[in-house]
């Protein structure tokens, strides 16, 4: 049911990029990472959980867990001494993280499942309601269609005006 | 200032998954698709274009580009003939892929950018108005923060009930 192929990744390290989404991707863009969140999310943070429902093999999902606790997205601790035995923990900047994951889950639900045959609901852990993440402007409240929208540069974008000018070409055609 | 790895990775294909996060991943979850789409929606859509702001291969992005038409997310037409030059456009699908590119800019906002020294500006095309994505629950208008939800099993999970409780145990425990 799962192929898997060994392919040689060109990887490229984005974490000095002038780009929000750029930077993100190095800590979140590969396979494994995102659903070892969702494990955690899940409540499935011992390591042996991790590997049985990911079925990834240890070496990797070693590899992955000390990534994302050295990138500040989980925590490491023991939940049993001799043998020593860990369990990993979103952090505050982990469950932030997770907020991608919820994009991820309504992107996929509309394009790869059937109505009604969606696998996973989530819920309110206080009140049991169910929860349906959308997207709105914050501040007019209103649902974000990326296709209405026009990305410019910000306060943080350095670069000389030619370059802006010819990489957001419509923006400057249009707003300015 | 980006370093290239040369490394062995496993790629596994997560398109049977019954997970919509492992099905958007099989499509999304890899450093060049992402920027791919990030490029498009800043309206670079020619070839030459995306090659030059991404600093990519031309081998890796004729792939890559392949795979996005390939899954529906861009449309490729010719801006010229003679020689052939072509162009890629966002679907229906691949804008509402780029809901997860919002999600990534706001965590990489918050995570890896100084307080106002973001790089990149949301607006709205027909207004030109600033426009800020937030994520809510759709029945009450709340934002939703990951850490206040509990995932659990949608009509859409087939597995035993002994499965689904082991692997959604705190939902189990909680809310049946």
């Amino acid at each position: 049911m799962q192929l898997t192929i060994l392919t040689f990744m060109e990887r490229k390290k984005f974490n000095s990029s002038p780009c929000s989404i750029a930077r993100s991707l190095d800590v979140l863009g590969d396979w494994w990472n995102p659903l070892i969140l969702r494990e955690c999310l899940y409540g499935n943070n011992r390591f042996d959980e991790l590997q049985e429902w990911l079925g990834i093999s240890r070496n990797i999902l070693t590899r992955r867990l000390k990534e994302l606790v050295e990138n500040g997205l989980l925590e490491k601790s023991a939940y049993q001494n001799k043998p020593a035995r860990y369990e990993y923990h979103l952090t505050e900047k982990g469950y932030d993280a997770c907020t991608v994951l919820l994009a991820l889950m309504q992107f996929g639900e509309h394009w790869y499942f059937n109505e009604g045959e969606h696998p996973i609901e989530l819920r309110d852990k206080k009140t049991g309601d169910l929860v349906q993440p959308t997207i709105v402007d914050a501040n007019t409240g209103k649902p974000i269609t990326s296709k209405n929208l026009i990305p410019c540069p910000g306060p943080g974008f350095k670069a000389p005006q030619a370059i802006l000018k010819r990489r957001f070409r419509e923006y400057y055609e249009n707003f300015s």
